[in-house]
């Protein structure tokens, strides 16, 4: 237990400080067996979906991006292999991309219109399709924690708002001072979203509407829990609330079938219920992840103008990454033990 | 047209007025054919599910809620008859539902444990996916019609709390004095829900969990839509949202299979996905309305502990209406022009 505790601890510093990755290796994809086991774990993460192109990361920022992914993915994939719950794999994962400004969730969120940050979060367990999910939160350090608090030890789902941030205080969550969540970067998009809108309201570059967090976990028992979170959009007004804490929409999970997160934008996913519909497909058509993962994508959330991805991964720890976008931050490793990580779109 | 608007004038009335229900025939279960239409239209509404017992409601309050039922179906049926879009269809049925004190939306809203009320609603067009939802709004008569809105005028699917108040005030939409929403029956069942709440945090019956009403209607140009509106649940805290303003959870419509809303103990439906797991059951595995609505309710929702009901139909103009309550305030007229409306438990 100590030294997963250790290693945990190294994990994190690692993501978190991008001066450690010079040694990373520089290919975009990496795929190679890291250890399989019976019955077999498997992981799978996601750091948004969008605009993703080469051209537009440093060298630096690309290999800051894969060290991050790659230094959680592992460490995610250890724990599991170490005997961990999915359940507490998902929350610690996700809540260290929560805490890397590197990603739309937790530390890194976007500004909404109001020039504050609003986080949503939902987390599902596959055992028995319980789950929680919170929106528009503004005090929580980790929303990813304050779902699962709600999963667990409420009779609710879903909590919102200022509502969410008394039951966190009724249970004994600390509220933290919002200022935490200022990243530079994140507000100048919000000054360079409202400088568009002045001209046109509809003007979101891809980049600004997209950016999420998500991770799909299988551990020894079978479980599989999903969960995302997210720091919603740019410049988002009128308390919109996105697909990352709907239940069928950005997060679904049951052990009979698979889990799904999804990232993108966020109300095509609402309206075609896209993490259920994978399973779905899955469970009463019997085509395999990776088939309804991409047949939900491309045939359904395409056609009707939407753009994401989503990562998912089935019972018996088959993964699939598929996404619509130029690029989706990603990295999984499945039942077989194989590792990907990546970042610009698939060959 | 006037002898629409002046049908409709006449419609609402008479579902305000309860002294005008004494012809009413006393008969449960009416099923009588009304007319065919070739294409065929059809339209199905629930006023809620629960522990609704015969021995519960006065003769006269029977008579009420059957008579409110049967002249909203009636004439949301001429309606759609006469030509009119399923859109409007179920914008005024359930406006008008939500204008009415006997049920648990817009006028008949229960009360949050703050003391005041919170209305969710949502619709879906069948013909695109296209969506709206509100969730907490506190001071607009008709949420349907703000849902409406939000599906039509904006970029999103789903907008909460004062967000969505100011969403309503930028299209021209009135506020209300939240006073409007204030029923004596409703306040006392907060008072009765705080004692009990003194007792044990977990006591509320089945009447004060469910409430919600919803439509769902086929057009003569084969457009399904749902919508779904509520009050929400008696004494709710901390921001809850429900099913009710959940595309897939409570509401979902799609034109190739069919349209549902849902009532019930929120959180099972949200956690289930009932609404879109229906039509997926239909397009999937190719089984019909009944069969879909019946394996969902009682093989999914059931046996998770769940407890409430679904109006639905498709495309051929079918119509179910299942619960596993002791009751379900519905009414519906297939498209072989046959009209049920009911209150209690299917023999």
């Amino acid at each position: 237990m100590m030294r997963f505790l250790v290693f945990w601890l190294v994990m994190f510093i690692m993501a978190c400080n991008p001066q450690s990755n010079e040694t990373l290796d520089r290919e975009e994809e990496e795929a190679h067996i890291i250890k399989k086991s019976d019955p077999p774990v498997a992981i799978v993460i996601h750091g948004g979906a969008g605009t993703i192109l080469k051209e537009h990361l440093s060298d630096s920022l690309e290999k800051r991006y894969l060290f991050v992914l790659d230094s959680i993915i592992s460490a995610g994939h250890q724990a599991l292999e170490e005997g961990e719950e999915a359940v507490n794999v998902v929350i610690k994962v996700i809540s260290a991309m929560e805490d890397s400004p590197l990603f739309n969730a937790g530390k890194g969120a976007v500004f909404t219109n109001d020039g504050i940050n609003e986080l949503d979060a939902s987390i599902m367990k596959g055992k028995d399709r319980s789950a929680g999910a919170v929106a528009r939160v503004k005090s929580i350090k980790n929303p990813i924690q304050l779902a699962h608090v709600v999963m667990e030890r409420s009779n609710h789902v879903f909590l919102s708002g200022d509502g969410a941030e008394q039951f966190a205080k009724s249970q004994g969550i600390e509220k933290i001072d919002p200022a935490y969540f200022f990243v530079q970067s994140r507000y100048d998009a919000l000054l360079r979203s409202k400088e568009k809108s002045s001209v046109s309201s509809v003007t979101l570059s891809e980049d600004e509407k997209f950016g999420t967090v998500g991770c799909v976990a299988l551990d020894k028992n079978g479980d599989i829990v999903a969960g995302t979170s997210t720091g919603g959009m740019t410049n988002k007004r009128f308390g919109r609330i996105g697909d990352s804490p709907i239940i069928g929409a950005g997060t679904y999970a049951d052990n009979q079938i698979g889990g799904v997160s999804a990232t993108g934008w966020g109300e095509f996913f609402i309206r075609n219920v896209v993490a259920y519909d994978i399973l779905a497909r899955m469970l009463y058509r019997n085509v395999d992840l990776e088939q309804a993962a991409r047949e939900v994508i491309f045939n359904v959330l395409e056609p009707h103008g939407g753009d994401g991805g989503v990562v998912c991964l089935d019972k018996d720890g088959n993964v699939a990454m598929v996404f619509n976008t130029a690029g989706m931050y990603r990295a999984a490793i499945d039942g077989n033990g194989i590792k990907q990580v990546g970042i610009y779109e698939m060959d």
